[in-house]
C-alpha cells in the first residue's frame, strides 16, 4: 500500500492556486488526479516567475510546484464530445472539482446534477472567492482581493502610517487549499461509511476568515471589544539584528526570561521593575525589544544561537531563502527533494509534511505536460487509438 | 448525521495552537474531542490577548476561538492514576493527538506503544516544531522562530532596506493545525479501509516550507536560479490609497486592463509602450502602479469599487477588522456567528469554512472550562460518582 488515498480517484477541473494545491496534497498521498484542461491550458503553466534559463522547459515552476502527481487530460469542454468524454471520466471517478466563478459549471453543462447523474456517490467540490451568491459572487478573485476583505492587510499594517500593507505569499489561495483537501478527505471518508456523496461548497473569503479568526481577528470575538487593540499579541515582530545579519529570540516563560538575561549577561533585568513578572514584560515590550535589540547588535548571529540555546532561550537565524537549503535541520528532516525531470534538469520540491507510518505519502511523479496523458487517460476508458486520433483530428483533445 | 466525522472520538493532549486549532476543525465536523488537560490547564486559556471586560470571565478570546466543540478532562499525568484513566480513555478513542517536544511523551508513559496496546487501531499522531531529530529537535518552538527559518519572513522583507519582518498573524501555528487536520483525515479514511492505525508525524517546518514552496519559495525550485528575483511575482503588495481610505484592485488580463483604463478614463494607457502587452506590464510593474495610484487617490472608495466593477475589474475595499463584520458579502455568507455563552454574554465565532451539503459541520458547542467534563466523561468510562470524589480528593484530578 502507498499513500492513504491509494485507489481514489479526482477529476480536477480546476486551475491556478486554490484547487491545484489542494488536489496536489491528495495526489501525494496516493490518489489519481487527472487535471482536465482546456485546450489553452491552465494560465500557470506559463505564469509567475517562470524560469526558462533552468526550468523545465515551457513550465513554470509554479506549476511545478502545483500539479506534481498528477495526470493531464485535454478536453475541450466547448465540444458535445467532450462533455461526453468528461462524464465517461466522473463514472470512474471519487471526486470532482471545479474552481470556476458561480454558475459557470451549469452554463458548462457539468454542474453538479449532470455529474451526479454519472456517478450517483460523487464527492462534488465547488471551490469559489466569495460564495456563490451576494454582491461579489459575480467577481474574479486575485489573492489581494481576499487579503483586503479577509482582514489580513488590515493586520499586516504599518504600525508607524497604519497604511495596509499584503502579506507577499499567497495565503488565501494556498490556505483555500489547505481547507479544501481537508474537507474532500472527510467527505471521502463519510462517503466509505454512508456509501453516499455530496457537495462541499468552499469559498476563499469563509476559509480565510475562519483561518485568521483565533488571534488574528480576536478583538471580534466579545462584542464590544472590536476596537480595541488593533494588534495580535501572540504574533510579535521579533526581528533583531546581529553583528553580521538578523535573528529572531523570544523569551515568553520566567524560565526563558531568566534564560536570556544570563545569556546576555544583563543580571539587572531580573530585578528591572519594568521586568520582573511575564506580565509586566508584556506592557513594557517596546522597551524590553529596544534593550534586547541593542545587546544582539554586539556579537554575530552564530555566537548568540549558541549561547542563547545553551541557556534555553528559543531562537533562530532569519534565513533567506537561498540559505535554507543548507540549515542542518531542513537537511536532517529531508524536506527538500531533487527530481530528475522528463528532460534531464533537476527540480526541487518540498516533501508532503504529514508523515503517515503506514500509508506513506510523497511525490509520485512530475507535473504533467499539457496533454500529456491523453491517450493513456482515455485508453483506460475502453477508447482505441484509432478514436483517439479522431477525436485529436475533430480538435477535441486540442 | 451531523458532521462527516460523526462518532470519531479523538482524545487530544494537545495545548497551545497547532494542536487545538486541528481538533477544533474534526469536532466542528463532529468528531467528539476529549481535551486532556494538565491541572493547571492549557497555558491560552489566560494567555494572548485577555479582554476581561466583556470576555467570559477566566478564557482568552483565543482560547474560546481553538477549542469550541471540545470536553474538557483534567489528567494529573504525573500520577500513575491519570496515567492509568488515560489509556481507559483512549480504548475508546480513535485518535491520539500530543504536541509535546520529540521524547517528552515517552518519559511521560504516554508513547505510542502504551497507547497502541491499549488501542490496537490507534491513529497516533505527534506534532513538533522541528522534527524527531536534529540540531533543533530539542527546543521550544513559538510562531516567529518558524517564520525565521521556512523563508517566511524573508519572503515578507522590507523592500527599501531588505531587513526581514513577520507576519503579524501565527501563519505557522494554524498552517500546521490544517495539514495536521488533513492528515487525521486521511489515516481515518485508511483505517476505515484497511482496519490498520498508524502513526502521523508532523513537524511545523516541514508543514511551513510546503506551504510557502509553490509560489513563495519559487526561486529554489530549479537547481541555479536561487538568487534570482526576491520576491513572489504572484504577490503583489496592491494597496492603493483613495480619497477616503484604501483599496486593492488588480487588472491581470488584457480584458481586465482594458476595463481598468475605461474605468480610469484613461484611453491612452491602451497604447502606451510601457503597457500594451501583459508581458509590459510586469516589467514595468512600477510605472504602472504609481499611474493607478495617482488616479485612485483622487475619488472615494465606495465611487471606485463601483466603476471598477462595471468595467470588470477585480477590487475591493481594504477592510478594517472592525469593518469586517459589516461588509454585504461577510453577511450574506453568514460567515460570523454569534453565539450566547453560559455565562449569558455574546461570542463571535466564525462558521467552519467548508460546507457539505449532507453532514453539516458546524459549531457544537462553547469551549469548555477546565475540567467542565470530569464526570461525564469518567462516568462514560464506567467510573462512579463516589469514585470520582475520590480521584478528586487524590488529586488526579487536579
Amino acid at each position: 500500500m502507498t499513500g492513504p488515498l491509494e485507489g481514489i480517484r479526482i477529476v480536477d477541473l480546476t486551475s491556478m492556486i486554490s484547487g491545484p494545491v489542494a488536489t496536489m496534497l491528495l495526489a501525494d498521498q496516493g490518489a489519481d488526479v487527472i487535471k482536465v484542461e482546456p485546450p489553452s491550458g491552465d494560465l500557470v503553466r506559463v505564469m509567475g516567475a517562470r524560469n526558462t534559463d533552468t526550468g523545465q522547459k515551457g513550465i513554470s515552476p509554479t506549476f511545478l510546484s502545483s500539479n506534481r502527481g498528477k495526470r493531464s487530460l485535454v478536453l475541450d469542454l466547448k465540444t458535445p464530445r467532450g462533455i461526453e468524454l468528461l462524464k465517461d471520466l466522473v463514472k470512474t471517478a471519487d471526486v470532482f472539482v471545479q474552481n470556476f466563478r458561480p454558475g459557470a459549471v451549469e452554463r458548462m453543462g457539468v454542474g453538479e446534477d449532470v455529474m451526479r447523474e454519472a456517478r450517483p456517490d460523487l464527492v462534488y467540490v465547488s471551490i469559489s472567492g466569495f460564495g456563490a451568491t451576494g454582491p461579489y459572487a459575480h467577481k474574479r478573485v486575485y489573492d489581494p482581493v481576499i487579503q483586503a476583505l479577509s482582514g489580513l492587510a488590515s493586520i499586516q499594517a504599518d504600525r508607524d502610517t497604519g497604511r495596509p500593507r499584503m502579506v507577499r505569499t499567497i495565503v488565501p489561495d494556498k490556505l483555500t487549499a489547505m481547507t479544501a483537501a481537508q474537507a474532500i478527505t472527510a467527505a471521502l471518508f463519510s462517503r466509505q461509511r454512508t456509501g453516499e456523496g455530496q457537495h462541499i461548497r468552499l469559498s476563499m473569503l469563509d476559509a480565510m476568515i475562519a483561518f485568521l479568526w483565533p488571534e488574528g481577528l480576536v478583538q471580534l470575538t466579545n462584542p464590544g471589544g472590536e476596537d480595541k487593540g488593533s494588534r495580535s499579541q501572540l504574533a510579535q515582530d521579533l526581528v533583531f539584528e546581529t553583528a553580521d545579519g538578523y535573528m529572531t529570540a523570544g523569551a515568553v516563560s520566567d524560565a526563558e526570561w531568566r534564560g536570556m538575561c544570563e545569556a546576555f549577561d544583563k543580571p539587572e533585568w531580573l530585578t528591572d521593575e519594568r521586568f520582573d513578572t511575564a506580565y509586566k514584560r508584556v506592557v513594557n515590550v517596546v522597551d524590553r525589544l529596544d534593550a534586547t535589540q541593542e545587546v544582539l547588535r554586539t556579537r554575530p548571529t552564530e555566537e548568540w544561537l549558541e549561547v542563547l540555546d545553551h541557556h534555553g532561550v528559543p531562537c533562530a537565524p532569519i534565513l533567506s531563502r537561498a540559505n535554507l537549503l543548507d540549515h542542518p535541520q531542513i537537511i536532517e528532516n529531508r524536506i527538500v527533494e531533487t527530481l530528475d525531470s522528463p528532460d534531464g534538469r533537476q527540480v526541487r520540491q518540498p516533501r508532503p509534511a504529514a508523515q503517515f507510518s503506514e500509508t506513506p505519502a510523497g511525490i509520485t511523479s512530475f507535473a504533467p505536460g499539457l496533454g500529456q496523458h491523453n491517450e493513456e487517460v482515455l485508453a483506460e476508458l475502453g477508447l482505441s487509438a484509432e478514436d483517439t486520433a479522431a477525436l485529436k483530428r475533430d480538435g477535441v483533445l486540442g
